[in-house]
């Protein structure tokens, strides 16, 4: 591609109502299917060309699963949407005067404007963090946080000293909530099950995996029942689990807690906290605190007529959401889906829209194989086997296409019977190369190139 | 990992011969494995951390399998063998003098070296090409293809001009020979079955696809019949096959044949040709054309004594062989194996080494669903749907691993009732960076930075 191109290159003018949706998260892709009837032109820009199923991140990360199979072209499951029309570019600025976004190849006009460019990684203004520390919030983070953990394990092969062997054997991870402790317990079964396989010249019992939480329990946004059994199941698991510890500082190597305990570690995973990914050029009133844009029941993002927001993006806030709905996928999916229907009404059959009701599914945690802690909306609880079994029922049918479902499902079944994780590749550059330095170049947890969505 | 570290860091020395294998490779791999009851330490070198099943890179590059599927860590595979030491390096330099080898992660003795570095894409000097072209011999090599591939139909969308679309929808493809031909083939099926359906506003009877074949024929070393049933195939699929045809220079953008006609084309696919991928040290005398190092019956490199060479890189000429064996998979596999028993009966139970001789499995190429020439060594000849069925079953046979098996297999029966092919996927960095400038920073076309093995 050469020089950003002009509206009319862009995208041909259909003549009908043109709908410009930012991000492919899971609201933008419930939305875009949403509208499948309606008589206009749907057109998705997302910086990749595939939707990404974030909560099976850390299991590419962890070698579990195959990169390709949980992500899904746009193309191929929009294909048959007639009024669908994807563009591959960075939206960078929204000027609302003149209905018109400016991407990375080129300007478009719109007569709607959906924002679902979802959230980005928190690192509340630490610098020193954000430059070291490891995210999980795209597929790339899944990659580089795969290779790395490898790349660690052949590095701690080649040194004698106690010390820096420890520091690439060992794993901070910082936060308590599900991605949290979904990564610890997958590292400890490969700590338990594969390393001690792959790296018979390491003693593994060195291999030390810190999950840092500030608050006083692990699954803050579940119930205490819930977290304590999370917590038990992980210290049984090897796990050590630090309550109500911030974290001050890391440098690369060096990590400093609230307490001035120091812990070594080559990795800290930072899981700790989210923010919005707005876009440039919305006015400053309309966004409250952690980058959300404030919307009203219907979405519609205050102080604009047809600028839209779904999911993590979008703060609808109420006398029951007083911050908004959690940033996950159930919320953004419903906005998706609710909002679609209130285009369609509002622009198309002339009827009033319909105020947006979160219908709460409940939550749910992984630990490791047979152990994970569900909730139901209706207050009843469950762990251990049965919770397992539901965690990947719910998350197998959520996945994007019949063949990605397919995949993790005898991906899934093979592990479990095998106690192996088969993904344990270096991809993306050539092994030999020092990760670490190399590693700026397209590290997402760098600010200066943070991506949204 | 830090400075190249000392030789008794590097590896412990467990008093034993130690045999360091350099490349995983066909050859490489079936060498380490016929090795394992012997009575020594077998290190394994390689720059990636897995074999890679180089038949079915091309499948990766265009869409119709997952990277993870073809490539295998070398750890797994063989992590039941106690005499196995894998470590992640280059090899750089070869000090017969000592017996010694100069890697990336430090220096390291040997008592029997078994170089199996295979071949590197050959450009006969062309620098232009070599600098423009995309390769086809390494899995990064097929992550870029794929990447570039649909990032060349996002770029098409978004010009009006004609001659610049057409860069980014047509290919030229150099070579004739299996790699070739199953490149064209696959494009063509994409331009089929496909990209009509993601790409909906391009007109795909504009997509040209050039296959450009020096000699008069396609499929050299296979029969006549054989060659002219592939380009029949071929052509009955839209590929046009220019015979007799040689590429004079490539820009990047325009191709200069032979007969000084131009194709235009921003991606030119280079299998015409691979050299062999030698490591600095071994004195010139042992090297014959192409790069290979010239072998005796018991794959001794000449002037050596417990310097051993299999696979592409080495050249084992007599009367039936003038140029060696063929830089295919079979030969490597089979001098691998017979190269270990030949180890096990010199060194350790006393008895003379057996001359290798090779056993002609014939030879194959696929042309696409349906289509496929094969070849007995004796002989006889088959085309089309039972060749093909032939040309699948040969190659998930010799695929490594069960678990790779089952999902190779699972994606070609889904792709061949869907006429789809799932993984158009852009993976490695974000879409929206322009594929064509970030790209010499990890290319491996580029011969500063030519990989081996």
């Amino acid at each position: 591609m050469d020089k950003p191109v002009n509206t009319q290159t862009l995208i041909k003018d259909q003549g009908v109502p043109r709908i410009v949706v930012v991000g492919g998260g899971f609201g933008g892709l419930e939305l875009v299917k949403g509208l499948r009837k309606m008589n206009a032109q749907v057109v998705l820009f997302d910086r990749y060309n595939h939707h990404t199923f974030q909560p099976l991140l850390y299991q590419v990360a962890t070698s579990g699963l195959e990169t390709g199979s949980i992500i899904y072209p746009f193309r191929k499951s929009l294909n048959r949407q007639k009024n669908f029309f994807f563009r591959l570019g960075d939206v960078k600025h929204i000027d609302a005067d003149n209905n018109q976004v400016e991407t990375s190849i080129g300007s478009v006009k719109y007569d709607h404007l959906v924002i679902a460019t979802g959230a980005t990684t928190n690192y509340y203004g630490m610098q020193d963090i954000a430059q070291h520390a490891v995210p999980l919030k795209e597929i790339q983070d899944s990659i580089l946080l795969r290779n790395k953990i490898i790349k660690n394990f052949e590095n701690a092969l080649l040194t004698a000293d106690h010390e820096k062997r420890n520091s690439y054997m060992d794993y901070v991870i910082v936060g308590g909530g599900p991605t949290g402790v979904e990564v610890a317990g997958a590292l400890a079964e490969l700590k338990k099950h594969v390393f001690p396989k792959d790296y018979r010249e390491l003693n593994l019992m060195e291999m030390d995996i810190h999950l840092v939480e500030a608050g006083p329990r692990l699954l803050g946004a579940m119930s205490e029942k819930s977290g304590a059994k999370a917590q038990q199941f992980l210290e049984k698991m090897g796990v050590k689990v630090h309550l109500n510890t911030s974290v001050k500082s890391y440098d690369g190597y060096r990590v400093t807690l609230g307490s001035d305990e120091e812990l070594i570690t080559k990795t800290l995973v930072w899981a700790a906290g989210v923010k919005g990914a707005p876009i440039d050029g919305i006015r400053v009133e309309s966004m409250v605190g952690g980058n959300r844009l404030k919307v009203n029941h219907f979405n519609q993002v205050e102080g604009y007529d047809n600028i839209y927001a779904v999911g993590d993006i979008a703060a609808m806030i109420d006398d029951d959401n007083p911050k908004g709905h959690p940033m996950m996928a159930p919320p953004a999916m419903q906005q998706g889906r609710h909002l679609a229907k209130n285009l369609l009404n509002k622009y198309e059959k002339d009827r009033p829209m319909k105020p947006f009701k979160y219908f709460d599914k409940g939550s749910m945690a992984t630990i490791g194989r047979n152990k994970a802690v569900v909730e139901m909306p209706n207050g009843s609880k469950t762990q251990g086997f049965f919770a397992w079994l539901i965690w990947m029922f719910i998350h197998l049918m959520y996945l994007v296409g019949f063949r990605n479902r397919l995949l993790v499902l005898i991906n899934w079944v093979m592990s479990y019977f095998s106690y192996d994780k088969s993904n344990r590749l270096i991809i993306g550059r050539t092994g030999v190369e020092d990760f670490q330095e190399k590693d700026n170049v397209i590290k997402p947890g760098n600010p200066q190139l943070s991506k949204n969505p």
